[in-house]
C-alpha cells in the first residue's frame, strides 16, 4: 500500500520528465499537481526545489484549488538546472478536524471520543522526528485541552482550530504516507531569454559605399541610434571570411563580379573559418571593441553559428572525412534537387570522427564565449544532427549556464518544438506568415496556453533577410506599423531586420518574399535619417515593452478579445499580484484563473490589420478576464501611443482606426474610475 | 548520433507507457507516432507488437500522413498484455530516389553519379544481413541495371522505382540507424468488455410475494425475458447473507421489523461472508443452476464486488484487525459526518495485515470465478486503497485475463479516469446527469475524442437503484425512450436497472433521487406484462446494436452534428473500411479521418429531448463526416425504429419528432442514392 497518493498532470512537465521545462530568473513558477487518495480523507501537498548544485531542498506548501489540484509558486532565482519534485499525503489532522467540526455544527452532544482520538494524533505526531523541539509542546497543550471534560465543548473545537496550531502542523506535517514525485528539472535561463527585442545588421554595409565594406569601426557609428530605438540584442550574421568558390553574384546570381562580397553563410576562406572574422570588417580585436561599444549603448551582440563551409574552408582540407563524398569522390555540396548550392558544404554527421566534429564546433562556440558573445542564432539547427544539440547545449551551458540560444528552424511543428525540447532557448515562428485575425488568434493562442509554453519560447519578426512578406510589400506605413506592433506587443521576444524601419518593401520579383537588391548578397547602405522612418514608432514600443511589466517575460498573459469587425484584433495583456512566498508586490504574469486576484495592470491592445482602409467596429471585451466585474462601470481608456484617452462603459463600445490619419494601433491602458 | 530519428506523440500510450492502453480482441488498434529526423532524408517507420507470452515481435509497416505523422492498425486478437514498439529510421533508399526523380523531372541530363550511388546503396544493403538470400538478387539485378549506360536513362529511372523492387526494399528496409521506441503495453479484453448491454435485478424481488424472498430458482423465471430484450450482461447485486445489527428498514429508515430483509451491501450474517449465498436465495447449487439457465439464455452474470461488512460478518471476528478500531476500542463504522451508517463496518487497508487482507479479498473472487463468475461489478472502488486494485486485478488477470471489472465510482474526475487506468475494464459515467443537448454533446465528446478513450471505457445506464434522475420522475415514456435510446446508441457500454421498462418513477420525496419504496431496503416484486411497458422498445434498440457494426465495441465514431433546435440532439456513427493487414472487408470505428476512405455505414440518430412537447428544426449534417461528398445528391433515410423512409437531400432536412405521437427518436440508416 505505498504510494497511495495518487499523482497525475503534474506541471510543468515537458513528455514526462524527458526534457526539462524552462523559465527564468524572475518568472515566477507554478508548479501544480493533481492529487488524491481514495475515500474521504483529506489530502495536502507541497512542492520542494532546490536551485543548481543546491544540496538542500526549500519546501513550499501548495494550495488546494478545485478539482484534486494544488498549486505552488516561486521564483527561481538562479540561472542553471533547477529540479523540484511534488509531495503529496494524507493530511489526518484536517480530516479528523473536518469530521470534529461538522459533528458539533449538527449538534451531536457527546464528541469525547472525537476529542481523544484528535488528542491521541497530535501526541503521535508530536513523539515522531518530524515535529521540532520547541514545537512539541504547542501539540502537547493542544491535546490536553482536547481531552479536558473542563472546558466547554465549543471551546475544545475552537482549541483545534486555532491559526497557531494549525501553522505548526501545516510547517510540520504528520506524513507517514509520504508519496514522492520522480524529480524533475525546471532549466532556468537569465532573463534576457525571456525577454527581449532583437536587431539584425549586417556591419558590412555600415559605412559602405555601395562596393566597399563597411568595417566593425564604421558600423560602430549605428550603435547608439539602434540602443536609442530601445533594442536589447545586436544580431551579427555570420562575420567570418567568405568563400571564394561559386559565390553568388547580386540578387543571388550564379556570378559573382570581382567585387561581389558574397553570401556570409558560404563560411570560411585561406583567411579562416568559423572562428575567424572576415579581413574586410577588421581584425579580431576591431571585433572586440566594437562588442565593447554595443555594450556600453545597451546592445548585447548575438553572432550566428551557422554550421556549414565554403569548399574554401579550412576545415575541407584539414577533415575532409567531415564531409559527405560522392561516388566519385567529390565533396557533396547542398542541394534541394533540382537546385544546387554548389557554394555550400554541409557537414555530415554521419561521420566516421563524430566525436572531432563535435568537439571542434563546440571549440567553435566557446572560442567567442571566450570573446563574450553569449547569445547565438542558430542556422537552419532543423538540418544538422539533433542529438548534437542536446549535447552541445548541455556542454556549454556547464560552463556558462547564462548562454542563449534562438533558433532559426522554419518547419513543421513538430521539428519546431523538438529543438524547443532539445535546449533552445528562443525559437523562431510562423508568425511573419500570420497576417489575419483568424491566424493570429488560432497561432498566439497555441503558443501561449498549451502545454508548449512550458518549454517553447516563441521571437516574433515581421521580417528577415530572407522573407518580406507580401503583406509589406505595398510599402504601406500602416502595414509596417502594425506588424511590428504585433510583434512587440503580443511575444515578449521579437525582432526586427535592419530596414524595416525605412519600409524597404521591394521583392526581387512579383511572387517572392526575397528583397531586391538582397544584403544577403551586396552592399546595403542606407540612409538611416529620412522622414519616413518609423524609428520613432519602435522607439516608443520598445519604451512601452520596458515601462510595462505586463509586456514582459511570459506570452501566457494574453488574451484576445472580441471585436464586431474581421480587420480588426483585440487582445490584452494583464499581470495579477504574485501570490508567492518573498516576492510581495511582484507580478505574476498569467492567464486569470476563476479564483485569480484582480489585476494590477492592464493593456489592451487594438490593431487595424487593413493597412489600407479605415475600419470601425464596436468591442465586445472580456471584462471578467480584464478584472472590471462591474460590467457597467465607466473606465477611462489611455492610448500609451498617441495619449489620447477617452472614457468607456463595460464590454461594447466604439473603435475607429484609420490607417491614413493617426497610428492604426491603439495601446490602452485601462484605468478604472475609483 | 544514436537515436538520430525522433519519436513524438506515440499513441496509444498512457501516462508515458506508466499504465498499459486498452483495447479488445476485435478492435483494430491505430498504433500512431510523429516520426522526424534532420534535414530532408525520408523516414520510414514501423510498428512491431508480440501478443500475451509470444515469442517474436511480429512487425507492420506504418504509412506516413501529413505533418510527420505515421500510423499502422492490427487486430490484437488475443486477450491479454500485448506489447508494441515503434520503429523509425532513415529511408536512404526512399531519399535517393526522391532526388533522382526530381533531377530526371527536371531535365539534369548526366544522371551517372546518381544511377552509381543508388547502385551502391542497393549493393551495400545487398551485402548486409537483412536481406533473405532469396532476395538479393533483385537487389543485385536493379544495381546493375542502374549502372548500366546502355541502358535509356528513362528506363533506368523505371527500374529504380519498380514495384517488385519496393516491395523487397519494403520487408527488408536498410535500417543502419535504427532508433526504437520504448516497449508499450495494451491490454486486450475479451469481446464483452468492449460491447454489452447489462441489465440489473434484484433475484430476491422475483417471485417474492413483497413479504418473503424469490430466490435463485424462482428467479430463473424471467431469464427468458431478459435475454428476449436483448441484454448480455444480467448484473445481479450482493447475494451474500445479510447482517441483523442496525439492520434498514424499508425506505432506509433506521428500525427494520423482523420481515424486512436488509441492505444486500450490508454483507455478513451468522451464515457467512464474501464467499456465501443468503440461505433466503438458496444454495451454492442454487446459484450454479440460476448461472447456468442464464448462461443457456445468454446471459452472462456479474457479481457486485462489495468490499465492507456488516457488524455480524465473520471477520469481524476472524480478523478484527482488518477493521479500524476507535480510541475507545469499538469498531468505527462508515461515517459521513454528521452522518452514521452503523450497519456497515469499512475495511482498513492501513492494516497490520495488509497481506493477508489483499490475499483474503482475491481470494473472494477467486471463489467465484471458480463458479464461472468473469465479471465484477465493484462497489465504490474509489473508497477503497488504489494500489489494491492495481495488485489485485492483475493477479487475477495473471490467471484468466478474460476477466472483466466494472469501476463503480461516482466522484471527481481524476479518480474516475485514475481507476481505469488502474485496470477496471469498464466505467460508470455521469450520463445519468447529462440531459440537455449541451451536457450530452460536452461529455460525450469528451469520452470520445480525447485520450481517454484508450483506456477509460464508459458505460452508460439511465438509471440504477441508486439514481432515478428527475429528468424520469414525470413518467413519461418519452422521457425514458429518449434516454435509454441515447445510453444504447451512443455507448457500446450500457445498463439499466430493473423496473425502467416498467416506467417506474415515483422518488422518495420531491428532490430526492432515491426510488420510493426502494429495493435496495425491501422486496418489490413486479409485473412485468402491462401495457406500458417498453420492454419492446428496448428489445429493438439491441436488436439494432447487434446487427449494425457502428453500434459495436468503441466509442470513437460518435460525431455530433448540428440541429438548429436546443432540444433536439443528432449525431452519427460510422465505420469505414478497415485498412488492416489480413482483415480485409472488416469495418474500423473511428472518426473519419481527412485521408479517409467512405463509410461502409452510416447511422444518424435524432433525439427529441423535450419528453412533453413537440420539437422541430433543420438539420445542419456533417456531409463530409459522413462520407456524402455531393452535398446536393438525394439520398433515403430509413427509419430502423419505425420503418419509415424519407428522402433528403444535402444538410438542411426538416425533422419533427412528437413525443405524444410515435417515437422520440429517429435512428435513420442513410442510404445514398447511386
Amino acid at each position: 500500500m505505498k504510494n497511495r497518493i495518487q499523482m497525475t498532470d503534474i506541471s510543468p512537465v515537458v513528455d514526462g520528465g524527458r526534457f526539462a521545462a524552462k523559465a527564468t530568473t524572475s518568472d515566477v513558477v507554478e508548479v501544480s499537481a493533481v492529487l488524491f487518495r481514495e475515500g474521504h480523507d483529506k489530502v495536502a501537498g507541497a512542492v520542494r526545489h532546490r536551485p543548481p548544485g543546491g544540496d538542500g531542498w526549500r519546501e513550499l506548501p501548495m494550495a488546494a484549488r478545485p478539482q484534486d489540484r494544488f498549486e505552488a509558486r516561486f521564483v527561481p532565482d538562479e540561472v542553471g538546472a533547477w529540479e523540484f519534485q511534488v509531495l503529496g499525503w494524507t493530511d489526518h489532522w484536517a480530516s479528523w478536524l473536518d469530521g470534529l467540526v461538522k459533528k458539533h455544527q449538527a449538534g451531536v452532544a457527546d464528541l469525547s471520543l472525537e476529542f481523544e482520538e484528535g488528542a491521541l494524533l497530535l501526541e503521535r505526531h508530536a513523539a515522531g522526528d518530524d515535529v521540532p523541539a520547541e514545537q512539541v509542546s504547542r501539540l502537547e497543550r493542544a491535546a490536553a485541552t482536547l481531552r479536558d471534560d473542563a472546558v466547554p465543548v465549543h471551546q475544545r473545537v475552537d482549541a483545534a482550530r486555532a491559526g497557531d496550531l494549525r501553522q505548526v502542523l501545516v510547517a510540520h506535517p504528520d506524513r507517514r504516507d509520504l508519496t514522492t514525485s520522480p524529480t524533475f528539472t525546471l532549466w532556468v535561463d537569465r532573463d534576457r531569454a525571456g525577454f527581449s527585442a532583437w536587431y539584425e545588421m549586417f556591419p558590412r554595409s555600415v559605412g559602405s559605399d555601395g562596393r566597399t565594406s563597411g568595417t566593425f569601426k564604421t558600423a560602430q557609428s549605428r550603435l547608439g541610434e539602434i540602443a536609442a530605438m530601445g533594442f536589447d540584442v545586436l544580431y551579427l550574421p555570420p562575420i567570418h571570411p567568405i568563400g571564394h568558390a561559386h559565390r553568388k553574384g547580386p540578387n543571388n546570381t550564379l556570378i559573382a563580379g570581382p567585387d561581389d562580397p558574397g553570401v556570409p553563410w558560404a563560411i570560411g576562406s585561406e583567411a579562416g573559418g568559423h572562428t575567424a572574422v572576415h579581413p574586410d570588417l577588421g581584425t579580431l580585436e576591431d571585433f572586440d571593441d566594437f562588442v565593447a561599444a554595443a555594450g556600453e549603448a545597451g546592445l548585447e551582440v548575438a553572432l550566428d553559428f551557422a554550421i556549414q563551409c565554403s569548399p574554401d574552408h579550412p576545415w575541407v582540407t584539414e577533415h575532409p572525412e567531415w564531409f559527405r563524398h560522392r561516388a566519385d569522390g567529390s565533396i557533396a555540396y547542398a542541394e534541394n534537387p533540382p537546385k544546387k548550392y554548389q557554394d555550400i558544404y554541409p557537414i555530415d554527421f554521419d561521420t566516421e570522427d563524430i566525436d572531432g566534429l563535435c568537439e571542434e564546433l563546440k571549440g567553435v562556440l566557446e572560442f567567442w564565449i571566450d570573446r563574450g558573445i553569449r547569445i547565438f542564432r542558430v542556422d537552419n539547427p532543423h538540418t544538422k544532427a539533433l542529438p548534437f544539440w542536446e549535447w552541445v547545449i548541455d556542454e556549454i551551458h556547464q560552463t556558462d549556464p547564462g548562454v542563449l540560444f534562438l533558433a532559426e528552424a522554419f518547419t513543421r511543428p513538430a521539428m519546431m518544438r523538438q529543438l524547443a525540447k532539445l535546449g533552445f532557448s528562443q525559437s523562431y515562428t510562423y508568425f511573419t506568415w500570420r497576417n489575419t485575425k483568424h491566424e493570429l488568434t488560432e497561432y498566439v493562442t497555441e503558443l501561449a496556453h498549451t502545454d508548449s509554453a512550458d518549454y517553447y519560447r516563441p521571437n516574433f519578426w515581421p521580417n528577415t533577410p530572407d522573407i518580406l512578406h507580401e503583406y509589406l510589400q505595398s510599402g504601406s506605413p500602416a502595414a509596417f506599423k502594425v506588424r511590428v506592433a504585433l510583434a512587440a506587443l503580443l511575444s515578449p521576444n521579437y525582432g526586427m531586420y535592419s530596414g524595416y524601419e525605412l519600409l524597404e518593401h521591394v521583392p526581387v520579383r512579383p511572387g517572392s518574399e526575397e528583397y531586391l537588391d538582397s544584403e544577403k548578397y551586396a552592399y546595403r547602405p542606407r540612409d538611416f535619417h529620412v522622414d519616413h522612418s518609423i524609428a520613432p514608432f519602435i522607439a516608443r514600443l520598445n519604451e512601452l515593452r520596458h515601462s510595462h511589466r505586463v509586456l514582459l517575460g511570459d506570452l501566457r498573459n494574453v488574451w484576445f478579445h472580441g471585436i464586431e469587425n474581421d480587420q480588426l484584433l483585440a487582445f490584452s495583456k494583464t499581470a495579477v499580484p504574485a501570490d508567492v512566498d518573498g516576492v510581495a508586490g511582484d507580478a505574476v504574469p498569467g492567464r486569470r484563473m476563476p479564483d485569480g486576484p484582480v489585476p494590477l495592470d492592464r493593456l489592451v491592445v487594438i490593431a487595424n490589420l487593413d493597412p489600407h482602409h479605415a475600419q470601425e467596429g464596436m468591442t465586445a471585451l472580456d471584462m471578467w478576464q480584464l478584472g472590471m466585474d462591474g460590467v457597467d462601470a465607466p473606465y477611462d481608456v489611455h492610448d500609451l501611443l498617441t495619449g489620447h484617452t477617452w472614457t468607456w462603459q463595460g464590454p461594447r463600445n466604439y473603435v475607429r482606426l484609420d490607417p491614413s490619419a493617426g497610428e492604426p494601433v491603439h495601446v490602452f491602458h485601462l484605468r478604472p474610475h475609483l
